[in-house]
């Protein structure tokens, strides 16, 4: 084979088992020559003899030099080279060199690979919608006075998501966000919890009839589970103890905001409890922290990588034997009285005085995360058990990350007749939910749960400031694609 | 409070943090007072001074006695428990006692329960469907002669699911559709993979229009997807290299079959290959075999549970060095033909002689796990990658386990104009899957991977008949509920 040129489409022609390299280990690879597929991330000749290419794998990032030399490169490979498509994919073979400077332009900054052969294993076809340079570069730096960076504006990210996913701010996201599902599944499976699959598809619409979504199912129709909520409730009724899911949650709700999606990942569970719903409110709290701590600790390069894109302050909580911050709903309302907040608008904490109570909560404590405990019963649905003392209130909670609530969870009414009572007073029907109510009537032990928005979790902990950011695929109530 | 009763509805009145035991563990606690909740298997009265329970947990179970005594427990505690209805919820407090016979009745042998003080935590409120004991009987004992015992059959079962899936069979039945769970996606992070979510809700009816949901979207229409593949697909376009994704999979087929679901678990993943598709193949192969591997080993007591109701053969695969048992369609159709299969019908292999060659694999090999490669491309759909030397064949494969297919994947093209003439030639127009394949357009590495219906691995390894004992509230064309 030519030293240089395009391979023909891989078919599964030949296999030698030669190993390739990931970027990431050059450094500990000094003089040897190695094999590996990359993306042309930019290349630039200089004169006609010479060109460097910076080859990118997900996060990192190499500098590679071809240099004309007799027999092995000519100085039409080097043109060859220098014309590459930036996001072609290449196999490369060189070897690997130290420098002298660091090279800043690349995440391996010790070494460079001295190009022996160079490939083209997949070219671009057509132009780029914006190069990903463009798209991985702080607003700051966009903002700037005299800057000459085009902006890539979040609907034209969304629009070409594949090549915006590749900035090394995404690769970081994402890995994130696959980690975030990691340290909920571990924590959850160390305490005695079963991973449960509950039907997206119900016979009836459920919770509330109103943000539903309809399909059309063979004759009849169908809806779209809002949540996992009644099937993990059964799986308690079937003596499953302690479950969780990881699965789509379908809104149908027309809200065009930074933080609403029409389908989300809900991270969900639900547990017996022995004596107290704050025996599930607590392993929440254990849990969520342990995420925090994970992601701080254990990724700490991937939150490095999205903070040159997206600055922000260090994600705090209060740790040690005080534990987490705790207030009560009426505490939470003393708060933003005291604040100047009209007392008269307070039935209901919304959006903004959510995200005021977030500031208050930051100035007085300097903690991004606190647990909202006993919201009135008014503002919770029908399954919420009631409070033992103040039947207005409710064993309910919901925690928050900077300002926006990201879990809501309540011990759930697991006695038949209180249930249907509660049904009726919400305007449910309990006879169009008759299963559900059903399988408390054949027993049910005590308890209860909550609900996460894995997008919301990973959005505010690096304040990314808009959830699609968070969504492999984003769906809006205007967008269904890609 | 008195030694006996129904306890206040629990509204989280209390928090004593009394420790509460499993009734696993109550072996080593002879001579213990012990704490616990339990349901009410059965309860069986000799006399007016003595009452037995078998308390249940999950899969376990223990029994326990009540006997009069003076001061503590009184005549009236005895009717009391013995009037207890099966599947009622106790709080029981008693002491540990070695027996001198092992109980045959109860997981836990070696021990019972004398009981001090018994209070009823949720009763029953009507008649259950059936009995627990009833649902857990193994077929043969309902099918023997001079029986008297009640046959459950599965439609019951599923109308009355939550307790249906009390059974200590469902029990371990679970924790082993868990545990397939883990094992996927343990295997897979020890390999690189990064877990994904992709979007369920689609803006085009994609693969094929025949069996997919439509879905009203606002002002418009949406359809479920029936795969991750073109999401997955993008993503290692978005440089991801490995991913994976355990999420439900929705197909309108109106199939009214022992193994078709409306809707499923998909255990899906997708990766870059370097130089042959085999390599996906064997990634496939690797973690399919440590998911067997870690049931035999790692689950043995619920695999044994479930065979007591379900009596199967050991699942078994070839191991060593040799590796798993592979042929290409052509020599699966030599298999039939010399079997006596007209070869005229094997242009394809239908359900029934899927079965008959598993059964002749079976015979000349004793293994229930193949694999078939290289099917005709008229079988595949349009994105599958065609053989380099025969245009008729592909790179693609098929795993089986017991005679049926539980696992289908291939190369993919990673080519623009090759997959839109595949599109084409398959009738679908390259225009309606635009972004899809623009994808494409934009450099794509040589990728492939492969879907596994969750259930059917999971109904296949312990012999279970039919997909839906294998499914927490299973979907298919005539049930949407619970």
């Amino acid at each position: 084979m030519e030293h240089y040129g395009q391979l023909p489409l891989n078919q599964s022609q030949t296999r030698t088992g030669r190993k390739r390299e990931d970027i990431l280990t050059l450094s500990n690879r000094v003089g040897d020559t190695v094999l590996f597929r990359a993306r042309v991330h930019n290349s630039r000749a200089q004169g006609n003899k010479m060109c460097f290419l910076n080859l990118r794998q997900r996060t990192e990032s190499v500098q590679a030099l071809l240099v004309v030399t007799p027999e092995r490169v000519s100085k039409q490979m080097v043109k060859w080279a220098a014309g590459l498509a930036t996001e072609s994919i290449v196999l490369v073979e060189g070897v690997v060199e130290k420098v002298a400077e660091p090279i800043k332009s690349a995440s391996v900054s010790d070494v460079e690979v001295h190009i022996n052969t160079l490939h083209l294993i997949s070219g671009v076809d057509g132009r780029l919608p914006f190069s990903v340079e463009d798209a991985n570069r702080p607003e700051a730096e966009v903002e700037a006075e005299n800057s000459q960076y085009n902006r890539v504006l979040l609907e034209t990210r969304l629009n070409n998501r594949v090549v915006d996913l590749r900035t090394q701010t995404n690769q970081a996201i994402f890995k994130l966000q696959a980690a975030i599902g990691k340290f909920f599944r571990d924590y959850l499976e160390g305490h005695g919890f079963t991973e449960i699959h509950s039907p997206k598809l119900q016979g009836a619409a459920t919770e509330s009839g109103a943000s539903v979504f309809k399909v059309s199912y063979f004759k009849g129709g169908a809806f779209l589970a809002q949540s996992p909520q009644l099937a993990k409730q059964m799986a308690i009724a079937a003596d499953f103890e302690r479950v969780y899911e990881i699965g789509p949650v379908f809104r149908a709700e027309d809200s065009n905001t930074h933080r609403h999606l029409t389908e989300f990942m809900g991270l969900d569970l639900e547990m017996t409890i022995e004596e107290h719903y704050h025996e599930v409110m607590e392993m929440l709290d254990g849990m969520l922290v342990n995420i925090f701590r994970g992601l701080r600790d254990q990724y700490t390069n991937e939150v490095e990588v999205v903070r040159k894109q997206f600055p922000a302050d260090e994600f705090k909580w209060r740790e040690g034997p005080e534990g987490t911050f705790r207030m009560t709903f009426k505490e939470a309302v003393d708060h933003l009285v005291a604040d100047g907040v009209d007392p008269e608008v307070l039935d209901d904490i919304n959006t903004e005085n959510e995200k005021r109570l977030g500031r208050i909560i930051k100035a007085k404590y300097d903690i991004d995360y606190y647990i909202i405990d006993k919201f009135p019963m008014s503002l919770r649905p029908f399954y919420t058990m009631p409070d033992p003392e103040d039947p207005t209130l409710s064993n309910s909670y919901d925690f928050f990350m900077r300002g926006e609530e990201i879990l809501s969870g309540a011990q759930r009414i697991h006695d038949p007749s209180l249930l249907c009572e509660k049904m009726k007073q919400k305007g449910v029907e309990p006879d169009s939910m008759k299963l559900y109510v059903d399988a408390f009537r054949m027993g049910c032990a005590p308890h209860g749960g909550g609900g996460i928005g894995l997008e919301r979790v990973l959005m505010l902990f690096l304040k990314l400031n808009n959830v699609r950011r968070a969504s492999l695929f984003p769906r809006d109530p205007k967008r269904l694609e890609p």
